[in-house]
């Protein structure tokens, strides 16, 4: 048995830096960071335990791979460039090659997001997985849930309900262990890759930074984090299903309750923000966002008004996805019968 | 059950902020922090596992404060003043009495140490605490493992093995979610209260940015930690047992294996560090530090030599502390043994 400090040692130690500021890393009682002038910090965490937030048997390359990417999209959704983070790793036993491949597939991550591993640590116990990111914002630049308004648009990144499929996939599959992150990353738009080897939207969520008034990452689905931006906000939103970003791949695996997988599903780790019409016209405009969207399309998928809650149109119960009962979680539903106590607007509002 | 949302929202949000500089606490993606300028950041996380780390039985108020005061002694040992931080907390149902207590324990130790509460997850499963802390030292200021010199002093503050002997007498406790950590504060000096509820050394932390060579925290008993300072600066430390500060509580409990307490039970979250013997002088002569000393006094316990590893002198088999037998483990043996390869000094180096 190797000790917590062989372990990190041999694993998670002299990695090469893969962003600025780190002034000292892994091996003492806190890691030294120096954040460039003029920036705030976006702090995050998340904690992914076997068999809830993952399946245990997946190739351990890609649950290491997996964790950093689910965790740093919560950077992207706040527009944060990625700088630092720490790992906090609970392990039944300390299983070599299990490791050997999971500090392999982290490091791939941190390579891919540029973002550095400054600390961590390992106990003993069912196998836990926790990432704190820390990235940096121009001051006065983040992005945030509150600020979404009456007459703006809604638009989500890429496309939705992939990785939904992709989790059904994956259960289905005999053998997890036998998936390989270098194949998935090859096939990046496969759903099998879209749940379980995401790409957090980083340099869309930082272009962002000067156009939408409000962004979230999509992990719960799009009702549910839409819904939290809706809260934060005070307002209320409107989602025209027939519009939804549905991938070529998901239209060919064909689940029969695609609208639902698209809305509720999750795990996509798309982009969802609102933006006033004229900044959508300013962005598209963009050379940035004209680039970007060649491969990361965004789609507008609805608007803001004044109220509360998320509303869904033109899903009828005849596709087998009625919104009404129980087939959404109770974090959805709530805010869909809000749709009825749409106040007016406020007059004090600008945008109005 | 509550909800993750509710769970975070009922006995995590609405905090207030104990500390400068946090723009955006609990509730989006990420929290905002604005570290003032000049200043870098220190970063540490901790998993505390119930039944590992601490008695999952003990009262959940003071398992709420100690897992932020261990957490918060990693900013000590690096001079850094606390700032922010995170709670990744698993838990095996939502207890709302057990939440309740834990979450005024927590509050309690984030107001005594001046650090905000600014995010974090509940996920289900096994109890297990994991903190992520923020801190900042002004730039080119911070404390690390690194810079110990030989013909340095070593020193300790405080007292040794108070903790070690708490870790018994709470072993022995009948019922230890009877214990109260309002009476434990108010007993600051017992063993119990050491274990259960120890003070980082912030204030001294600070001070020694201006005199120590290399600092570190001791949780895993001072050999132990000792050897981690040596192993980064590559050099060697002799500790005098018979210099060791003991408590007139530990004297009074009276163990019988009281020196190995001191030196290697750990949980004591006392400093441990290094300084040049004029530095040693001049921190003495320092208003601040006879102002701290006379609550928390300063031990020299020995002197840094050149070589490697952790030699203890005047410590016999007649007391049962035999240190080159299997009563230590064996993190701190190796070192030990490495007594007999010092080499001559470095005649590179300045301080020779």
């Amino acid at each position: 048995m190797l000790s917590e400090f062989d372990l990190i040692h041999r694993y998670f130690s002299g990695w090469e830096s893969y962003s600025d500021g780190v002034l000292l890393g892994v091996g003492d009682d806190c890691a030294l960071l120096k954040p460039a002038a003029g920036t705030v910090l976006a702090v995050s965490t998340d904690t992914m335990v076997a068999g809830v937030h993952f399946f245990a048997d997946t190739a351990a390359a890609i649950i290491g791979y997996r964790a950093l990417a689910v965790s740093v999209s919560d950077l992207a959704a706040m527009g944060a460039a990625p700088m630092a983070f720490t790992l906090s790793l609970t392990l039944p036993n300390a299983d070599e090659i299990w490791l050997e491949a999971f500090s392999r597939g982290l490091r791939l991550a941190a390579a891919a997001f540029g973002i550095s591993l400054v600390g961590g640590d390992t106990t003993r116990g069912p196998l836990t997985i926790g990432v704190q990111v820390i990235g940096t914002n121009p001051s006065g630049e983040s992005l945030t849930r509150r600020g979404a308004k009456p007459e703006q648009l809604i638009c989500v990144s890429g496309s939705l309900g992939d990785a939904g499929a992709g989790l059904r996939q994956a259960d289905s599959l005999m053998d997890r262990s036998r998936l390989s992150l270098e194949m998935l990353r090859q096939a990046p738009d496969s759903l099998l890759a879209r749940f379980l080897c995401p790409t957090p939207r980083l340099a869309l969520g930082q272009l962002l930074r000067h156009y939408a008034s409000a962004c979230i990452d999509i992990s719960d689905g799009l009702v549910a984090d839409l819904a939290h931006i809706m809260k934060a906000s005070g307002v209320a939103a409107i989602v025209e299903s027939d519009r939804l970003p549905l991938s070529a791949a998901l239209r060919q695996f064909n689940p029969p309750d695609i609208t639902r997988l698209a809305l509720a599903a999750g795990d996509d780790y798309e982009l969802c923000f609102t933006i006033a019409a004229s900044r959508w016209q300013a962005l598209q405009a963009d050379e940035n966002f004209i680039r970007l969207s060649a491969s990361v399309p965004v789609t507008v998928v609805g608007k803001v008004v004044a109220g509360s809650g998320v509303v869904v149109t033109g899903v009828t119960n005849a596709q087998g996805d009625c919104l009404q009962g129980d087939c959404l979680q109770g974090e959805c539903l709530a805010p869909v019968t809000g749709y009825q106590h749409f106040a007016p607007g406020d007059i004090n509002d600008p945008d109005q």
